[in-house]
This record gives structure tokens, C-alpha cells and sequence, in this order.
């Protein structure tokens, strides 16, 4: 395996940077609004719609900021990725557009769309069974034996510096729309997507307040800034976000939010779908249950952005016909 | 009554002028992009995403347009309109964001989500039978009585000025992407929205070839061009395609796409259907069945773009939950 990046935190410079670099690659997702949504808040909603982002999630920006700072031998070898399916689309798409080899490694039972799509972007599929096998041990092995550089999910600077676009661009656009932004929320699993946007936050809005927002009985990150220190989700909890089902916090991403995020909230499924419902009603919206958990946190209530303006990411869309058909029916208890 | 506007032919100019009218009041939608959907089709697919317009359609475009040149009299009495829906709120909100009355005439059978909506904005509605009454003087006589200005659907200058500025943002957005456009497509019922992109296209990019895509049965559009004058739908055929219910083309709006359009095309629903799920699919765009037509004629193939870039107006996206999960089941034949 080629050496690791070096393990240094990222800073708010390194967020600019990835922006530059990801102008004209990436997609300056919309900042949407609903009067509705507003008039039953009391506040302003402003959702940045990262299901329009290539591949469907913010997961892009990352991995195409990280690729971009791949040597020319690195690039000949290729790319290693774990993931449930975002983070292995985000990869599978950069690598193509700058012409790396991408082999990912993804658990059998992720949503079908994600592997057809990560297939499609022409990667090559390992298969892993989610209880019984180790993905980080299966990357590794792959990464050693080929000479494949691993692209880690969360714990990467550059990781984290592109998915701090998302912020960027939203605090710009927010600000066209003549709004300043009081609150700010993003889903949670491993802590990329958060860490990167407290990076952007914190030099251009100080007084924006962060909340990081996960599933019930995956509120790893919530109960690990409580304690001070990272703790693991209890085995065997379900939920159908799929893409936040992380064990425990990352180590760099950690060590960013709990300086960084100023609460954490986390939302029952039943809320979750209740605001993919709310997206799709009011803006027009795919939003995958992953996606859709800051969101649920605001319309929930749990979340009272009365009188204020919050930025809610919603950070993908990459959700099966039959899951959305279940949220849709309600079924989602 | 208050007279109407005079009847003269909208202007490219009039386009340009809607556009500064509308700047800041109206969402510059994004222009969408899939890689795999380029795959498939072997061109360039560009979607103009008027589900994230302000009311989910683009019909709050030629709405605000039009309340804005209404005198100060007028803006007092308050204005009336008739629609299935999608101009009801693009006419609702419009006159709620400017301070004035609406009382919109809707049939009894319009998706529960567009009266909903249309209420919500605060305008009156009145209901009629869409088999048995005639909404056209059920309108006459709420404007005669109480001196309200009629807001036409689309035979009116302003209103296609406005629907105009779809192709004129399109145009910018796809030059900014570094792309011209070969052909553009968009959704016809009364050929407003076709009229507006035509004199958008037609000072611009000359070259560029404008369909005017209808649901099977409704084709009056292509009907009519192809006989050189307007002709009528059969009374009774069917469509889940609600917006694109008209009768007959446009007076004013058929005497401009005569001249400006190149083809025009029907398509089945089940075409549609299929074009609804793939932008869920690839887009996680919400796409009405009216609102998806333009995009079924390409990705059924009728209209090749091969080699081509191809602008499609996806023009609205509210659709009630339970026609979407019939989508979603495959159940529209």
C-alpha cells in the first residue's frame, strides 16, 4: 500500500482550495426554498440539495478533491474504497474522470442502485458480507497486494476539505439570497461531511451555530461529544439510513467536530421518512434516508429554527424505488 | 372586465425584459446532467429542473411577469384564473407576493396537492365541473362582477415572455457549461412555454431546433402545425398527463410556434411514466406527468440526440403521492 497522506487536520484554506479545484468538476448544488416549509416553521429554510451533486451525494467533492493530489504513480495503480455505496459512487466517478483504476470494496446487501451505479462508473466490485467480514481488512489486503492507494470515507484531510464546499457554497448562496445563516445541519456518520463544513464555517460565519445530526442508536458522534471522547454504537441497532451506519466517530473528523459542532441531535426513522415525504411534497426532492436526517431533525421540531435561518444539507438521494415506495405508503415506523 | 392586454405578438426583447422583471423573484433553476443517462442516449442530455421553481412549475414565471405590469387599479380589484393547477399557484403566489386578491377557478377532479397549494398561497378558489361547466365563464363572470383582471394561461404576451425565460437561463447555463444546443424540447398544453423558449432560441441560437412534445391523444399541437391551422383534441381521450389537458392551441401562442417550432411529437403515458422514473433514478428529481413528457420523447427515442446536446424543459414536478407510487410500481401502461 502507498503511503498514507499525512495526518495533518485540515484547516478553512484547505476548503478554498478544494473548491477551486472541484470549479467546472463538481456541481454548485441549489440552494432550494420552500414558502411552505417557512410559513409552518416560523423561520427560513434553506436546503442545500446535494442530491443533484454528481453521483447523486455529496460523496463527489471529497473524492475528487483527494484524487486530484494523487502522484502520476499513484494514478497508474489505482484507488482502493470501502463503502456502503456513496462513498464508493464518489470514487468510482472521480477515478474515471481523471482516468484512475478504482477497485471498491462494498457490502452484498447495499441498495441495489448503488452497486448497479458504482459498476456502471466503471469500477471494479468486491463483495463483502457486512457481519461476518472486515471491509477495512479486505481494502487493506487489496491495497498491499496491488499497490492501491486506500481513499478512506472520512478520516482524510482532503476528504474532509471537499465535502466543506458544501458549507462554502451554501454560506455564498445564502448570502446572495440576502440571508445570513444561523443555524447550520448536516447529516452524520462518520463526521467528513461535518468536519468539512465547521472548516467553513469557522473563519467566514464564527457565530453560525454546527449541529450534527444522526439516527437513533447511531448517535455515536452525539454520545462521543457528550463523553469527551469516542465511543461505539451499540451491535445489532437498525436503521434505514444506510449511509450513516458508522460504528463510532472518525478519529480526524473527531477531533475537528468536538471543537467544532456546537450540538448534536439525533432523529427516529419514522421522522426521517416523514421529511423525505416533506422533500418530495415540497421540493421536489429525492432525498435518500441517510440524507434527509438533518432535515427530519428541523421539521421534527427537535431542531427550532423559529425566527432564524438555517442551512439543512441534505447530503444524497440514492434511495431504491421500494425503500421510497415504503416512505411514501408511510410504512416506516 | 378590466380590458385586456393588447394582443400583440411577444418580442425576443420581451424575454429579456421578463428576465430582469423576474431576477431575484423567481429561482434560476438548475440545468441537470447524468452521465449515465449520456451513456445510454450517446448525446448530451441538459434538464432544465422547473420542479425547483417557486409553486413547482414553471408557470409562476409568466405569472409574476404579468401581475407586474397590472396598474395600481387593477392590483386593488385583484385577478382571476383558471387552471388545473400549476398556473393556480404560479398565479397565487405571484399575486401574494405582490399584494394582490386571486380567486383561481379549479376543476373539482385537480390533483389534491395543486388545490392544497393553491389555497395555501391564499387565493380563493372556486371549483367547477370540468365535464359539465365551462371554466372560461365561470371566469368571465367573476371578472365582470367584480372588475378582476382575467390572467390568462397562456395567450397573453406577458405570460409567454415570461415562460421564455426557461430557455433564456438555459441557453447561459448550458454555454456555461461549455455546451451549445442542438435541439430543445419542452412540454406543450396551450404552447405558452413552447412560444416563450421559441422567441427565446430564436435571436440567440437560430440554429438550435425546437420541439413541442404533447401526450398521445392530446397532440393538437402537432396536429394543428401540421395542417397549418388550429385544430381540436377528440372530446374524451385520456392522459395522467393533467396540465397538458388542453383543447386546441393557443390564438397567440400557435401564431408564434407556427413560425418557430421545428417539430413536435406524442408520446404514450407509459413513455411517460418510464421518463418520470428515470429522472427519480438518475436525477432524484420529483417530475409530474405533464411536467415529464419532453424528456419521455427523448429517452423512448423518438427524439434522437445522437451526436447532439438536447435542452428538455422538465416543467413541473407536482404530482400527488399516490399517482407517483403508480409510477414507481410500473403501473401506468
Amino acid at each position: 500500500m502507498t503511503s498514507s497522506p499525512p495526518f495533518e487536520p485540515p484547516q478553512h484554506g484547505d476548503v478554498l482550495a478544494a473548491h477551486r479545484v472541484l470549479d467546472g468538476y463538481a456541481v454548485e448544488t441549489p440552494l432550494l426554498e420552500s414558502a411552505m416549509l417557512n410559513e409552518r416553521l416560523g423561520g427560513r429554510l434553506l436546503v442545500k440539495a446535494e442530491p443533484l451533486q454528481r453521483t447523486g451525494s455529496f460523496k463527489f467533492r471529497g473524492a475528487f478533491n483527494r484524487l486530484c493530489r494523487l502522484d502520476q504513480t499513484a494514478c497508474d495503480r489505482g484507488v482502493v474504497a470501502f463503502s456502503s455505496g456513496n462513498h464508493a459512487q464518489g470514487v468510482a466517478l472521480a477515478a474515471r474522470m481523471l482516468g484512475v483504476p478504482a477497485t471498491i470494496v462494498m457490502p452484498r446487501d447495499a441498495p441495489a442502485g448503488k452497486l448497479a451505479a458504482t459498476r456502471a462508473y466503471g469500477a471494479r466490485v468486491v463483495l463483502y458480507d457486512r457481519q461476518h467480514e472486515n471491509r477495512e481488512a479486505i481494502g487493506q489486503d487489496l491495497a498491499d497486494r496491488h499497490g492501491l492507494t486506500l481513499i478512506r470515507t472520512h478520516d482524510d484531510p482532503w476528504i474532509v476539505a471537499g465535502q466543506g464546499t458544501v458549507a462554502l457554497e451554501a454560506i455564498r448562496q445564502a448570502e446572495a439570497m440576502g440571508s445570513g445563516v444561523d443555524l447550520f445541519a448536516v447529516p452524520c456518520g462518520g463526521g467528513g461531511l461535518t468536519a468539512g463544513c465547521g472548516l467553513a464555517l469557522i473563519d467566514l460565519l464564527p457565530e453560525t451555530r454546527l449541529f450534527a445530526i444522526e439516527p437513533a442508536g447511531h448517535d455515536d458522534t452525539r454520545r462521543s461529544l457528550a463523553d469527551g471522547r469516542r465511543v461505539r454504537n451499540a451491535p445489532g441497532t437498525r436503521s434505514f439510513c444506510d449511509a450513516l451506519l458508522t460504528e463510532t466517530p472518525g478519529d480526524l473528523t473527531f477531533g475537528i467536530n468536538r471543537v467544532l459542532v456546537d450540538g448534536a441531535l439525533a432523529v427516529e426513522d419514522a421522522e426521517t421518512a416523514d421529511a423525505m415525504r416533506a422533500a418530495f411534497t415540497h421540493l421536489k426532492l429525492v432525498v435518500e434516508p441517510g440524507g434527509a436526517v438533518a432535515l427530519a431533525a428541523v421539521l421534527s421540531g427537535h431542531l427550532d429554527i423559529r425566527d432564524k435561518t438555517c442551512v439543512v444539507a441534505c447530503s444524497g438521494g440514492n434511495v431504491d424505488v421500494k425503500v421510497f415506495r415504503e416512505v411514501l405508503d408511510g410504512a416506516v415506523r
